[in-house]
């Protein structure tokens, strides 16, 4: 499974949660996830999340740190599994590598009881689409929010690339694991 | 999916990761996870793991927390995703309910460096069944490891109950997380 | 599973057969069924019979005691054999309850030889959708018609609750069924 | 799919449930569904259905009319329902072609609230394995029983006959009719 | 599964890849490929090769013979293997029935090094769909191809009705053979 | 997918094709190829194809070059469509680099009407697994066969390892095809 780091700005407003969106613009084919900065406003017409849609809660975030991840040929069932474990990797990326505690509950994570994150998990015909976006600068956000902007020494390349790199290699250990015992 | 702690002392020998055996011995039908603690001690001839059978390392503590799960009708890849689950949640169970920093690696978990777990993950031909223990006095292990014994405060049944709750609800959460997306 | 009644007219023209139909309106998240009464008229834009389309035969019936299920994650031959267990099902509680005599003949079922019923499976992203609709007052549908209104002593929501409550029990069971076998 | 009325007694001891029993014994490759007439008597060590084994249910019935089934390259929760199907139809024959009146439960059949049938379905592993039986003088069986025997006019070839080709009919239009549908 | 050739020269323009186009057009209800004559032109916004859309590849041969197959309840990793035997078929049919080499790169075949195919191989909701056209006249085409007008003694229609036979013959022989064996 | 040539000789007797026989033996996890020199006797004890079995159809052949293939997490008829592909790519190697014309039946070779070979795919509980014989030295075959022997200029070695370089390249490109598609 890949992963590339987008050393460019972009806004982030859900129709990029799309198939082939990594491989149309980053000639990345097959299983990938990229990283990229950048505003993040997904209006209720764009989310799959339809119990947000039927909650009436749009997303807002002034700045974030998005990962975008599509991986073919699997369920939804293991494409949340998934999912949790990008999560799970984030927080164990924060406690390692800088110290910070983080506590999980599912899909979201959270610093000294505010929001870090929003993170969803969705079906393309071919494909599992997975978007997460920690907060850079959660100004606006319609809830009281953790920012990686006080996360001291805290470079979100870097960091981005931390993440990407643990969780493609776990993912590959997992299948692997799958390949080395015996039936009973 | 339904969970027990099974209040007597049981030794773990490997043979009881086998289909239907919590469903023979505690009348559970389906999905289940159950725990009880009892020495450890996993022959070659009934490890499932064959790296270790290759390796030539046979398991052995004296007293740990064993926990059985057995889930139908999945794939191994998804099997092996619910089992790092569980490990994720009982480092996060020991992190949010005890105080105790946990490094997870894979399906292992480490305190100080000093390794806690084992754990496998293998397949029936119509279910997944997870096996991890943990150490409670970890005497005669082959590895310098840590112990639930040296956690202040911590009651066995009470930890694990904690955790299972916490296991069962989390991977109902995940099936629901599958329903409730628009497709792309 | 879960199952509503829901008690309001409404109109079925086809466009209700739609992922998230029940969760957007009815806040009923995952596995559900829901029954309804109203006009059936479903014209050839909106079916996803393909053969219906090609023989030129679009669906109508004065009112009916319609039925809409959903069911995630399950391939569609599956789908079809959940189908075919629903009309078994409306069979049985009519013989068993009201003691009428009903014929199957695929998913179609009949009383005295007049056609009671019309019924679809199809599949979306990542959900199996079923509409059956049974003839309340058949007026005006393109082939001779048995009603229920001819049942006597038919109360039409709790005719529906009986079906959906053997139906959604019986689902249940036959996962249950599954997880009970030891493999040969 | 194949059918085949065994034109000899057999006794069917839950041996036959196997993997390739059909092919070895009659020929018949692939998706297949086999009668006979013979006394059934499964012990304990032989049943599949942990249930019964946990509820120390043995078998018996002096004669019985067996169907054992097999079905490649299914999951079991598709299987048991094909096993419900399969019980679905031999009650529709006994009421179209016999006019019986016969009660389904899951996967039991009753006349006059006696019990007529048994039924199991279990994997293997490439296949979905189905054994019903129903009772022709059952002389010996640990319930109340219904027989065939008391059914007029029944000629038991014919019967199973007419109950294997309209099973077989209508599992190749169920896959038929997963292919005749627009996706939602 | 069914075939047909369609003896009616018809455009190929990337629009009869869909979902049910055989079934509606030519009342071939399930798993079913065809084989037209006609000009061959699929514009960027028709290609469901996101490689060829990348790299603006569009299609054009004045004359091809298309295939057009479509198979249901499969993943597409079983749909592009089924491609690489049709693409295997055509070659030797050639090789047998006419004496000439071709050289099979992948799902490209070639005679004397020049391309004589193009082929795709996606997925709806519930099929997989291939798409396969080989030059009959080649003229206009963007890369140096080879064409079955320079085959002597090759009747179109005999020619592709040769292939469809094989090549159905032998998916179904290898369905068949994937009931044979015992497990392992 | 790895591949290694074995450069010992080795009997191969059917006990081979079992589940992680290339792991435990070769230390090579996951999805593999191995090629080796050796007599091949299976007696019919040792066979898992049921219809050898049937018709008495034990293997012998004084010298093969034997492929055997394991790979994980895919069902039976997609490891008999890559059991295919394997013998296509012998095929093609043929043709391609020696020059020699072989035509294919289903799984198996012929040269100049003589059988070049025996192949078979199996399913064990988590993977599917393939062997396929190629005579060298044919003495002894229960029927009339061709040789790699009298290939001139083949060296078993260089010979295998493109087999094996050409089909595993071609299984990576068949999945990877699986990922650059949009859906219809």
């Amino acid at each position: 499974m890949k992963h590339l780091f987008i050393d460019k700005n972009l806004k982030y407003s859900g129709l990029e949660l799309a198939p082939h969106w990594i491989y149309k613009n980053y000639k990345m084919q097959g299983d990938a996830i990229v990283a990229f900065v950048g505003e993040c406003e997904v209006h209720l017409t764009e989310m799959v999340d339809v119990e947000d849609v039927i909650n009436n809660e749009p997303i807002y975030s002034k700045c974030m740190l998005n990962f975008i991840a599509e991986m073919f040929n699997i369920g939804l069932v293991e494409g949340v599994l998934r999912q949790r474990l990008l999560i799970t990797t984030i927080k164990e990326v924060l406690e390692n590598d800088y110290g910070i505690k983080v506590v999980r509950n599912g899909d979201d994570l959270f610093i000294n009881d505010k929001k870090l994150s929003v993170s969803i998990a969705t079906k393309s015909i071919n494909s599992v689409l997975i978007h997460t976006g920690l907060n850079i600068d959660a100004t606006g956000a319609p809830v009281d929010a953790a920012e990686l902007n006080s996360v001291k020494a805290l470079d979100i390349k870097d960091f981005a690339n931390k993440i990407m790199i643990r969780y493609t290699d776990e993912l590959d250990d997992i299948v692997l694991a799958s390949t080395k015992v015996s039936g009973r």
